[in-house]
């Protein structure tokens, strides 16, 4: 949940936004935890802090969850033991706030009335606050802060007949953007919002079925792509195979651009586009939109690799690595003296001078959030010798928070949503600074132009049209009592 | 919850009966944490696998729990600092099953409309798994497999006006035998069920009020016994002071007459009577019920000490400590090679030969549960050279499982339950054997005599006679799906 | 080693002396590590701190040791996979200083030009320091600060021409107290040094014979008492069996007669002496030594209890435990809260005030070191209404410090040294005050009286008769590059 | 040690040579801990084993060493302030072997006659073995088994009058490939082995000194790059300054060309040349020797990048990601199920599809150590859809164990020693396959051709030209005693 008063100061942010989360699930495997782990470790780059496994063996459900990277947690056949049978559905999680107890570490496990269901889940409910004190008035208890027990306690109250009825019940009361998986004692069960901002696909291997936040965590199995989960779906797999359901009155579809731009991982196919085209594609975009003249094309890493490939390609000014990236960093310096502080960028990035000294150079990067890392970069570019720094950024300027699931500043953070781009670039201390245009942007997707009237992506983060009604924003400050409990293990 | 099925076989039992919890709350104190941590290490004979604290501190409640010793965990500025507040409740916790996860450790949290509220409790409900079975139906979610996280969903669920009129809703609906400390923003609340199977006390020192399982816990922070709280009592301490409630009709009382005998520290005071007088007497009593010609009176340390001395003083033969017990154990051997488990007793005591050898030896115990200790130290005495042993048993020979709050064997694996007397002896390998009688215990707790009608304590394990409803029992095996998820942390 | 200045104060001392160490050694046994892991267990009172065991099973040493006590690390099938082989040696350690890395713990292991030699002692070196500085200028490299390591270099640059001269070469360097077990690859090794200061015994199961620090470490695993090693004498233990040798130059025996009133465990039999009838002899001596008019006689648990049944035996007074001691401290509350500080001795003792209210009582204690403990259990036994006390004590006063491998304070805080009895008496706060006389003490013992001028027990913290030169106190203060690395792992 | 029987089978191998070590020093820095921490952060591409720091405070030394990445155990303040002092050297290290206890990690310190010495090193003593058994036979005791061990007693025994002389007289008895950092406590010591086949440089920020095995440790501070310290080269720095001295009779130097290749980190400048433009300059070499006509030039990332850079820029075909990387592995699944371990390569690789569907590839990667990877990377670039897959490699074919301090397999094991170009193309399962040849990568580096009979650079591992004896190696098979300790912590 983006609450703009717990955004945690990062000593060493990346200023990036990120995603929350990525689910997987999978039926019928004999393999079913082994590869969800496979699956998780995929999707790593959704959710770096916590993941967990609940499997079903026919007669118990199995839960392991952890704080840490997948390969560091699932890695073993002891743990893979604990997880037997073939049904199975897991999560990875990116934290926002700094309550990084279990407890709050996806999937979730209810023991309902007609048996246990496990939840896990990609998003952000808007409304989960208001639902969530009408069901505490009501006498339920929240053991977490998550999203997905505000779920939970609507299936569990719902009076639908089975599972599918409750679940579409508790469907029809939450609003927002989400990705789920859900998986009772015979069912595996996925659902996109009805906008479909967040990803899910459909995949299949032998007998099983696979659902997954993107195509990468298919790949990786050596499953194939079956086809993505529609926006408003309700799939539901059970040994009579899958079937779809359509629970939502129908909208228009509002898939993440971001997702393109930065979250997913480059090999992921979208929606029919590969990203790591769709990047390039906007290099591109940018060097027909926003020429320089210059020596040359140099990517931040790794994010600003493809479009800095794009873009050099369509100028034909050459590509080189002149920033290196430092892959060992991890969970590093976490509290770090003011010496490391200071340093900040350079445990991540160092600039490799012969690229940079006295040449023109073309910076890409794929935004600019806070803009302190651009200004760092920047700094450490020139300080190797660039002549000229020409900063290129594949994103528009992003001006407004994201309330469907990415962790982003308050709007008075974003440098964009206080400064304009000439302002931003004296900050930054670039000689020129351009964004990708909407319509550039669109077209990289393979959209002829951005629809002002009805965008064919929830671009809000850069436009402030916000597809989904903010419930819980508009109701002011949620209620403190969510919080009451401070939390040591 | 004594169920039969999931008593652990755990490898080195010291096969005794064990008292499950110990509980503790304190109100308006400057060190309300720091005390908790020392009355819950006075209580630490009450449970030692895991403890936990809440405390409130005007704003927000903040929790520790943690597995293993109060002293071990509660030992650090860095953990009492994590626990500010002028108000906060503890909790020790002996588990009879292997689901060692923090979620069931104590105290419990739940945010309810009203506020949070944290809560404690030392006993068992005899209807948990009915409610249990009314709530899931209801829509309530559990968390954990603790009968606590019942009375919770009873409070969170009442339509009373306010907290005690909520408590006084839950407390009406439940069966059992319990003692429960609990927490709200503004009061500490104490109650005792109907019988007073449990203990619980009321102590001070200067303005402020502590609530605890035993004396020994206001003993360790210099706090005044005011009163043991009663039967049916519910207290509630809040800035006007202690209010005391009648929330139920009025039964007769029956306090746990194996606390006197087992659980309870030999320091305390219950109900006016010190423990360790009481053990005395018991020694005494059994003295003239069952004298024997013989060299030496032998204690099995430590439970047996205290009667061993009042039988020696009574017969005039010399009290030896010829079997030196080993402090060090700890959780020690868990899963030992075969050869450490065979020798088993040794572990925890030795033979003094010196006071064994070519003796005939009057051994002290506390009470034949299993019988597989009892075999092995008598074998160890005669070992060490003893002419005869004479083993006196200071309760009457345990027949019956408890489900007041005591972890118990079935009643299949209670030697007593199976064999009389005379066989028992056979199987230990004593030249006699002798348990107290029902009159001489109650005689050594200051009745004339056992009342058979209407008997004056809980005696159930020894008699059967089962005071409060087992209505879980009587409905048969309980349903599956409370222990549906296999966790893993 | 004793080195005054580095002996810290635990805030929550319990104000003993502390033995430093116990061995244990097996050779041919099928199962040596858990047999050793067993002894150790038995030898915990002489060293909670860190334990360790090396095996050999004929091919490879290997190794185990971890800070804390044996039945939380060598309990478990898998450590003791890891120590394979039929010979192996241990060790338990308490440390004076606050140096608890791994590497100080034993045994110790080196490879020799011979092979592999593992080493463990229980003593001090009294020209430890000297010979360090020798070999370090020669070129050796230490990498501990224990003596132990001091004799491993004199065996290493030995010239002998086999193990046993190389060792009997070492020790006849070496000046101290100590017994001493070392393993090879064919030979178990145990020495005790020419006064036989510190004790070892010889043991035997079937075909394995055992090396151990006190016969309870036999008892644990069945094993038959041989006999005690003698002063002076080194046991090499091989293929052929046991043999003797002499190495050094025989001079009248000095066992430690504190090992008698505190060290040792009560059911231990040391030079034919039981423990616990000895600490009983004490307190009959006392009282006839120092009689009372009184109504209870009440030990100091534990360490008190066997003189007060002495005492209480023979003055006819009644023995009642009017103190209890909490057996769950641990390691408990090592960095407490001011608060936690101040209460000191309730964290293990309490007052059972029912047999001191209004009572004149004698309390039996084994010692007074610093004092401090003293005063508060005095203040403790006041404020529970004891009308008289007077307190007796089963040693002399200690006034001078230990340098053969006892944790002692220096003199100057050890109370007995800077004031006399009734000095005492005034601050510990009791009536009377009355030690053991060395007659007294030399009766309990087996003497008919002390024999001044070569006293038969080494007394030496009593009377400061030290039989052992004090090579490097004599040298004053130690090079200071011996702990010139901090280290942290 | 590159001990060909102790390599282990990492069951998801990189398949690739490993630096085992980087070293770092700073002299008089106000944060000197801090900036080692850094340093080594920026090294860690040498060693991800473990890392150790030893500081000096002008008084005593202080050591922190753990097994992991530097950010994970030196980024926090209570880590740093353990380490106080103005000097301060430090390691990362890679292990070859299962021994992964502390003990081996380095720096390791000594306590020497004249004061403390740490010692830290990158390479490999060739007469380690040798000089060991020597001093073993002379009684010293070895505590690891690493090679900078044997370097300590060297240092320990010599009889020269100060440091200076003794590390000299130290360094004239060894043989190998070495860089070394030491700190005594005035002095901090740089040494690079005659022939400086391992890099070594001097930096300096204001007035303190730095050294390090690269450039781009020194960026990460924000130091300057003075000079590379010179093959033979002993370099002390302490108050006055700088000093050069040059201990060893001048050789030709042989500086190791596969730190060109791979080890280095792209943004390091070495003997004055740019890292990731020789790597760039051998693929436009690659694509001058080894022309095919083709669609796309793919990298095996990370490491085939630069490469593949050069070569697509020389070729004019386009460069392209069509191999995706998921850099979040870390020690991922170390202890897989078997179906995560046929998976391997996926873990960390993953077809980019749209780039290689019916595609003509050219694949760049750096070297072919077993081979095994190429074979799965190329079998998932088939399953993709490439039409026609061609392997260039930026390394001539590996077919000699390094003895230099590079962790490689048996020469057995290197697919190049038994398999001609043509085997391989066919066992990988490309359509063609070649390697660079000497003179074109001599060219990379600056050479006009490599000198067959004095080649420049050490190319042992493609060549056999082995420039520094292998004492140890024609001793034939170490002394078993080396390893007899098998230790668990």
């Amino acid at each position: 949940m983006p609450k703009p008063d717990q955004i945690p100061d990062f000593p060493i942010s990346d200023d990036r936004l990120h995603d929350e989360c990525g689910v997987f699930g999978i039926y019928r495997h004999l393999d079913a935890a082994a590869h969800s782990a496979l699956g998780l470790h995929a999707l790593q780059h959704r959710g770096q802090e916590a993941a967990g496994i609940v499997s079903y063996d026919g007669e118990h459900f199995h839960s392991h969850r952890a704080l840490g990277l997948v390969g560091d947690n699932f890695n073993s056949k002891d743990v893979i033991r604990t997880l037997p049978g073939e049904m199975a559905i897991g999560h990875v999680r990116y934290s926002t706030t700094g309550d990084t107890v279990l407890r709050n570490v996806q999937p979730l496990f209810a023991d309902f009335k007609f048996g246990g269901l496990a939840i896990a889940h990609n998003g952000n409910l808007t409304n989960a606050y208001g639902l969530r004190k009408a069901l505490v008035d009501r006498g339920c208890i929240f053991q977490s802060t998550s999203d997905t027990e505000t779920f939970i306690h609507l299936i569990a109250i719902s009076r639908g007949a089975n599972v599918v009825e409750r679940v579409t019940d508790a469907l029809r009361q939450v609003e927002g953007a989400y990705s789920l998986v859900a998986m009772t004692r015979e069912k595996l069960i996925g659902v996109r919002d009805p906008m479909g901002v967040r990803p899910l696909v459909l995949g299949q291997i032998g007998e099983s079925y696979i659902l997954a936040s993107e195509t990468c965590a298919l790949d990786i199995i050596g499953a194939e792509f079956v086809r993505d989960v529609e926006p408003g779906e309700l799939i539901v797999i059970d040994k009579k195979g899958v079937h779809s359901f359509r629970p939502f009155v129908p909208v228009a579809t509002k898939f993440c651009i971001f997702e393109y731009i930065y979250f997913a991982r480059p090999d992921s196919n979208i929606e029919g586009k590969n990203v790591y085209q769709v990047r390039k594609d906007i290099g591109a975009e940018l060097a027909r939109e926003s020429p320089v003249d210059a020596d040359v094309v140099v990517p931040v890493p790794d994010s600003g690799v493809p479009s800095a490939i794009g873009y050099a390609e369509q100028s034909g000014i050459p590509f080189e690595l002149g920033i290196i990236r430092n892959h060992y960093v991890g969970r590093t310096f976490i509290e770090p003296t003011q010496q490391i502080r200071n340093l900040g960028v350079k445990l991540k990035h160092n600039a490799n001078a012969l690229y940079l000294k006295d040449k023109r150079v073309i910076l890409i990067d794929d935004s600019i959030v806070r803009g302190t890392t651009s200004v760092k970069i920047v700094d450490m570019v020139r300080a190797a010798g660039a002549k000229e720094v020409h900063m290129r950024i594949s994103s528009p300027p992003i001006s407004h928070s994201c309330f469907y699931g990415i962790d982003t500043p308050s709007s008075e953070e974003l440098m964009a949503s206080t400064h304009n781009v000439e302002e931003m670039a004296k900050i930054i201390g670039v000689d020129t600074l351009a964004f990708i245009s909407y319509d550039g942007l669109y077209r990289a997707v393979g959209e002829e132009v951005r629809n002002p009237v009805q965008p064919q992506y929830c671009d809000a983060c850069f436009s402030g049209d916000y597809p989904i009604r903010l419930t819980d924003q508009e109701a002011g400050p949620s209620p403190t009592q969510l919080s009451l409990l401070t939390e040591r293990e």
